[in-house]
């Protein structure tokens, strides 16, 4: 344990250069902590002239990173390249091939191919970690994985994508729409310029889907995430969370029953009381319901360089301790492929706001669609009064199953004092 | 690493219980996630036919806790008796004399003699763990000694006793006053019949110097926290700290400066947007501020059975796994002896709260005191009018050293239209 461990860094984007900085910056410190010193051996990226902000001057420098997870002098490849085929793919096969442990960002990668990466980590005797890749600084793989091992986890949940956190919030906050918030996050970073991989919810599918596989020692099952995005959020519905006594927030949440595993990415509304619903801006946070610990939340920046940057390093750390667990926290063989539960057999509240003529007759309409499909109405506000014009009708429901609201709604849809397609919006109990 | 992890358990309390019935329910997942079985080979209590939730028919018995920990069929003990001298102590060196691992939930016996142990256990090459000793079920141990060990912290700090954040809580949801909220608090059990440790502030002072010694590096030093409790709290300032926008919480807090450590315990007004407001009733939730990761909360419940099994488990399980850091996270011989900066030098924004004679000139007698002193008012409330009676006046002032309100105070305690002693409560920057 006394010689370095020696890291190949593969991708030096924004996290890559955290890295490289980190290690420079706590050397001394990280090697106390780890029991000898971490090092950055070699580095590989597209393009060795582009402008960094750190100099590479002196690391070894790979043009083609799958030659450097092979190389003899490397004892761990840090695989911060992205994208769920391709290089990073390759790059973290050919590493474990050539017996060297994989530390990665990349969240893609292990929703859609984490099965299989663990088979052949385990095979090859190697550790394939992913702290970073899942709500960037909070350390929640290690929490669930270790510190709350003695837990059987009902639930699991969080905050998982800042992009869609920061929109929301500031949507909240200056009671404008999303496509105008949505400008202005691509304007300061911290949207793409291609949003949809966050705004449409994938990104916190890819999470869930490896939270899902460690809390509840499945196979990664990303295709039986049900997935929607917040684009259809108006400022009008956020108000009236607000008055309802909810904040919107995009969660990710993972439920296990007897006869399944329930995974579903979409915005809801969740009370005001609760730890979640003040998590605001870019912060992250997963909340895990264990049997004997009860509720742990665990809350923490999700991106950015810095906190990416440390939980990568702390997976290395980890790595030069001698700590070596399975990747899924069991061995991968044990891991069981559980049934996806449908997303239209859910059971919980919901709210809808419709926009109706304001007439007679509109709410008595609405209300035999509701009763038809067996929908239990607990609070129904019409707002304002201007006859024969729109005006929003809010409606809260008690609880009732995906499938039945499903039906209700493209009853009401098709109603012809109804103006525009009613908007639903799932109440979580938390 | 295929036979199993033997524990012998020393104390048969809530918490030793609770081990029991934790083990005892989820064995096969834990074999499965440690990689082998973890069973409790032996126990030890004082008192063997004490009636309790729990049947030990199937252990082996000891009468004295000290022969079980040396016992050649134990690996590991689990020290669950408490208090930092007597057996608890002798306990835990004989096992690591021994040769065997120390799994403990014992703040006090960490705080003041954590030091000496991590050197014991230490070149005994044994582990000592002690993640349920500081605020329950939160595994706090383990994301500062890893989750975060990327990290050099600034600051760490928390709501560490639960009791007392159910007195406050309670005390905020119905305007009762201390005694009795304090009264009611022991009747549901979430208080003990003698309280000073708890409401006193020793209790969250022995698990902030643990967090201390952990989070920078140094021997953990008790002696240098400074406390106050939280008796001397009303009903009347947990009012005027909501209309000020804050809430009262006993925190833990200790920062790294260049010249030494500052630890610190005592009720303070924290601002109502932080997330640490919001931790409530018997929760404990931890900060730490680290270089790159930025701020990270852990909340959970901080006592409690269910909790405190869940942390003394997932220590066991990491010893069953092999992972083996030492106990303060460098190697004792590298734990800093780090001076202990004076509380009175502490620079920060305070309220105080006088009663006065509403007579005129009490104001200008008041702020006099104050500006002589060098000390600044942000704001001053005087409420309600009735001439030559008691009236309540509130200030909160700008940055000062707590000597300097010392002295400030005691001026202000001599006028002859001050009534009370003046109350303060430091209104904390997080």
């Amino acid at each position: 344990m006394s010689g370095a461990l020696r890291v190949g860094v593969a991708g030096l984007g924004t996290v890559g250069a955290g890295v490289l900085r980190l290690l420079d910056t706590h050397g001394a410190m990280i090697a106390a902590r780890a029991g000898r010193p971490v090092v950055v051996a070699a580095v590989s990226a597209r393009d060795r002239n582009k402008k960094r902000p750190v100099d590479l001057s002196g690391y070894r420098w790979f043009d083609d990173p799958i030659a450097m997870a092979a190389d003899p002098e490397i004892d761990a490849v840090l695989e911060l390249i992205g994208g769920c085929e391709g290089v990073a793919k390759d790059v973290a096969e050919a590493a474990i091939a050539a017996g060297r442990h994989v530390v990665t960002a990349n969240k893609a990668l292990l929703a859609v191919h984490g099965a299989g990466l663990a088979r052949a980590a385990e095979s090859a005797g190697v550790t394939l970690a992913y702290e970073a890749a899942v709500a960037g600084g909070i350390p929640i793989i290690k929490t669930l994985r270790e510190g709350l091992a003695a837990n059987s986890f009902s639930r699991v949940y969080g905050i998982l994508n800042g992009t869609c956190n920061y929109i929301l919030t500031s949507m909240r906050d200056t009671g404008r729409d999303f496509a105008e918030v949505l400008e202005e996050a691509q304007r300061l970073g911290y949207a793409e310029a291609d949003p949809s991989f966050d705004v449409d919810g994938v990104d916190a599918a890819h999470k869930l889907a490896i939270l899902t596989a460690l809390a509840f020692g499945c196979e990664v099952d990303f295709d039986g995430v049900y997935i929607e995005g917040i684009r259809e959020i108006s400022a009008l519905d956020i108000a009236y969370a607000d008055e309802l006594g909810y904040r919107i927030k995009l969660l990710g949440i993972a439920t296990q029953g007897e006869d399944g595993v329930e995974q579903r990415v979409y915005p809801c509304m969740v009370p005001q009381g609760t730890p979640i619903a003040h998590v605001d801006g870019v912060f992250n946070a997963v909340v895990a319901e264990g049997d004997f610990v009860g509720r742990v939340l665990v809350e923490g920046q999700g991106a950015g360089a810095g906190p990416t940057a440390s939980a990568a390093v702390a997976d290395l750390i980890d790595i030069a301790r001698g700590i070596a667990l399975p990747t899924f926290a069991i061995p991968a063989a044990e891991l069981r492929r559980r049934p996806a539960l449908a997303a239209e057999r859910h059971v919980g509240s919901q709210y809808i706001r419709l926009m109706v003529r304001d007439r007679p007759g509109v709410i008595a309409d609405v209300s035999a669609a509701l009763r038809d499909c067996d929908i239990s109405v607990e609070a129904l506000l019409q707002r304002g009064r201007s006859p024969d014009e729109a005006v929003p009708v809010v409606i809260t429901t008690h609880e009732t199953t995906s499938a039945a609201m499903d039906e209700a709604l493209s009853r009401i849809a098709g109603l012809k004092a109804v103006l525009e397609p009613p908007r639903r919006i799932r109440i979580e109990a938390l």
